[in-house]
C-alpha cells in the first residue's frame, strides 16, 4: 500500500431502481443486492477497497439523510471521514469537495473514486486494475478505468480507447452516451471500446487544477468550504454554499474535458446492477433459473427473481405455482410482483405513488 | 317460521384449496371468501339461515379440531348445537348423527341440511327456495335444491329434474358426476338439469328411515350414540364408533336411493367458492377486472386477483406492475403467487408441503 493512496466512495442514490427493497432513506449500496447476499453493496466494495488502502484513508461521501444508515453499515470508517451533502449536486461538486478535504491532509494525495453500489466478483482483478490506474494517476494523468465489454449493452455509457501509452494504459478518446443496439452491436466488434465504469483517478492537485479550469465556479465554492474548514467549522458555510454549487456531472463537466485521459481496460466480473434484471443475473440460481430465499416453495415455475427483505414478522414461506420470469419482492411494509423484463419500468410505480403522495414508501 | 324447522349446517374442512388462507386449523368456512368480505363464509351462512330459524335450533357440524375457532365465528350458536366429529367420515355420518340429535330435542324435527363455505348473493331467493323445499320434505318427501345453471360448468355435479310434482317441486330424476365440457353444454342446452347444490331437506325420521334401510351399519352406530347421549354423556362411545362408521357421502349411501326425491329450483346467486378463480369471478373488481385491496397499487395490470390475510405486521401496500390473471395471497406465515387460471392446481403445492414435512404450512 502506498502511503499517499485515498479512495472516496460515493455513497448516495436515490433509492428508485429497487423499489420496495431500496427507498430515499435505503438507496441500493445499504442493500445486500450482489451475490454475497451477506451484506450489503457499501460494506462489500469497503472491504473491496481496504485491500488498496486502510479505512482511514476512505471517504465516503453520502446525503445528510444517509449519514446514520451509513455509519451502521461500515463501522470501520472513522466518523469525520463520512462527508454529508447537504443536498445532492451530481457528482463533480461531491468530488471536488471530497478532493479538497483529503489534500488538507495531504497535499500529495492520489485519489480513487469509486461507487459504492456497483459489484465485482473479482476483487484480485479489481486490486489489479484499480493499483495499476493509481499508478498511472501518480504520474500526473488523470485516469479511468474502462470494463472490457461482454456483450451489446445498451444500459451503459462506453469509452472509446485509442493509442496504448507506455504507461500500460491507453489514451482515452471520447465518452459515448447510452447507444442503442446496433451502435452497441457494432462498438463491441469494433473492439475500441469499453464500458464507463464511473471509477476515476487522480492526483488530489491534478483534479483541483482541472475543476478550477473547467469549472471556475465550482472551485470557487469549495474553495469557501475549505476555508471554512481550516478554520475549525464548516458547516454553516456548506449549508450556504454547497446548494449553489454547479450541478453537474465529472464527467461532463471535467472528464470530457481533460486531456491527456488515460484509460485501464479493467476485466473483474463488474456490474453497475441497475436493476431486478441484473440482481436476478448476478445470484445465485437453481436448476429452473429461480433466485429464491432458501426454503422456498417452487412449483412448475422458471426464471423467477425472488427477495424476502423483511426484517420483521418471522420466517414466511414464498410459494409459487406456474410462473415465469416474475420479480417477487417483499419488504415489511410492500410487496412488489412484475415481469422481470419489465425492471427497467419500475419508476412507474415510484412516479405513481410520488403522484398519490404516498411518501413514507419512498 | 315454524317452530319444527332446524337447520345443519356442515362446516368441516380439509382447508387445502384457499391455500395459504385456508389450512387444516383455518377451513374455507372461516375466511371471508364471499363478496362481503367483512365476515367469514360461516358468519354470513348462520346470519341467512337465522331468516328460517333461531340460532338454537341451528346445529353446526365440524371437526374437533374446530370447534373454538369455529365458535369464536359464530358466537350466537349455543355451544352445545356444536357437534364435533372426532374424525372425518364424509357427510353420510355426520348428517345422521347431527339428525339423530335433533330428532332427541324434537321428534317432529323439519332439517335443512347446509354447506358452512358456500356463496348466495340473493338471500331473498335462498330463503324462499329454502321455505319451499321445506314445506315439501314436512310433507314426507326428502327433497334437495337444484340451481338453475348459468353456464356449462365442469366443476359442479348435477341433477337431472323430471315431471313437476302437484306441490311445486319437481321429481329429482338422478344425480350426474361433474361432467366433461361437451356433455355440460348439453345438459345446460336441454333445461332439464340443474346443479347439485347440497343441500338436503327431510323430516329427521324420513332421514334417519332412510340411513336404516340404505346403510344399516350407519345407523346401528348412530343409535349407540344417541343411546349414550340419552344417558348423559356420548363422548366416549363417539370416540369408540364414529371412526368406525362407513366413510359414505349422502349422495351416494342415501339420496341416489331414495324414492321420490323432490328437487327445488334455486336461483339466488349460488356458488360452491371452489377455488381462488371463483373467489375473483365473485369478488368486487375495478376497470381492469383486479380484485384488489383498497390502497394496491395496480399499473398496466389486469384481471388479477390480490388478496392481504395478514393478521399482523401493519399496513402494507401491494404493488402490481404489468402481471396479468395472477393470484396474489398473502398471509401471516406465506405468500403465494400463481396464474389464476391453475387455481385448480393449488392441491400440487399443498402436497408438496405435506411431502416436505412442513405440516405448519398446512
Amino acid at each position: 500500500m502506498n502511503s499517499h493512496w485515498y479512495a472516496i466512495i460515493m455513497a448516495g442514490g436515490a433509492g428508485t431502481r429497487f423499489w420496495p427493497a431500496s427507498r430515499k432513506r435505503r438507496p441500493k449500496q445499504l442493500l445486500a443486492l450482489g451475490p454475497d447476499t451477506s451484506r450489503p453493496l457499501l460494506a462489500a466494495t469497503v472491504a473491496r477497497v481496504k485491500q488498496l488502502c486502510p479505512a482511514d484513508r476512505i471517504i465516503i461521501a453520502t446525503g445528510e439523510h444517509l449519514v446514520d444508515a451509513t455509519q451502521a453499515v461500515v463501522p470501520e470508517i472513522p466518523q469525520e471521514n463520512l462527508l454529508a451533502e447537504p443536498v445532492p449536486r451530481n457528482t463533480a461538486p461531491c468530488i471536488a469537495w471530497a478532493t479538497a478535504s483529503i489534500l488538507s491532509r495531504d497535499p500529495d494525495a492520489v485519489i480513487a473514486v469509486l461507487s459504492a453500489d456497483h459489484v465485482v466478483t473479482s476483487d484480485d482483478g479489481f486490486v489489479q486494475a484499480v493499483s495499476q490506474a493509481m499508478r498511472v494517476a501518480e504520474t500526473g494523468t488523470i485516469t479511468t478505468i474502462g470494463i472490457v465489454p461482454t456483450r451489446p449493452e445498451t444500459g451503459y455509457g462506453y469509452i472509446e480507447a485509442g493509442a496504448d501509452r507506455s504507461d500500460g494504459s491507453k489514451e482515452a478518446l471520447r465518452f459515448v452516451e447510452k447507444p442503442n443496439l446496433e451502435t452497441a452491436e457494432k462498438m463491441l466488434a469494433s473492439g475500441s471500446y469499453l464500458w464507463n465504469s464511473g471509477f476515476f483517478f487522480f492526483r488530489g492537485r491534478d483534479m483541483m487544477a482541472a475543476v478550477e479550469r473547467h469549472l471556475p465556479d465550482l472551485a470557487g465554492g469549495i474553495e469557501k468550504i475549505a476555508r471554512a474548514r481550516a478554520n475549525g467549522d464548516d458547516r454553516e458555510i456548506l449549508k450556504q454554499v454547497f446548494p449553489q454549487l454547479p450541478s453537474v456531472s465529472i464527467d461532463v463537466g471535467v472528464m470530457e474535458k481533460v486531456s491527456p485521459l488515460a484509460v485501464v481496460p479493467g476485466d473483474f466480473g463488474w456490474s453497475d446492477v441497475g436493476s431486478w434484471q441484473t440482481v436476478w443475473e448476478l445470484a445465485q440460481r437453481d436448476d429452473n433459473d429461480n433466485a429464491a430465499p432458501e426454503g422456498s416453495l417452487l412449483v412448475d415455475s422458471r426464471g423467477n427473481m425472488v427477495a424476502d427483505l423483511r426484517n420483521s414478522g418471522g420466517k414466511r414461506l414464498i410459494a409459487l405455482l406456474g410462473v415465469e420470469n416474475l420479480v417477487v419482492v417483499e419488504t415489511d411494509d410492500a410487496l412488489l410482483v412484475m415481469p422481470r423484463e419489465r425492471s427497467q419500468e419500475l419508476r412507474k410505480l415510484t412516479d405513481a405513488l410520488s403522484r398519490l403522495g404516498q411518501h413514507d414508501k419512498l
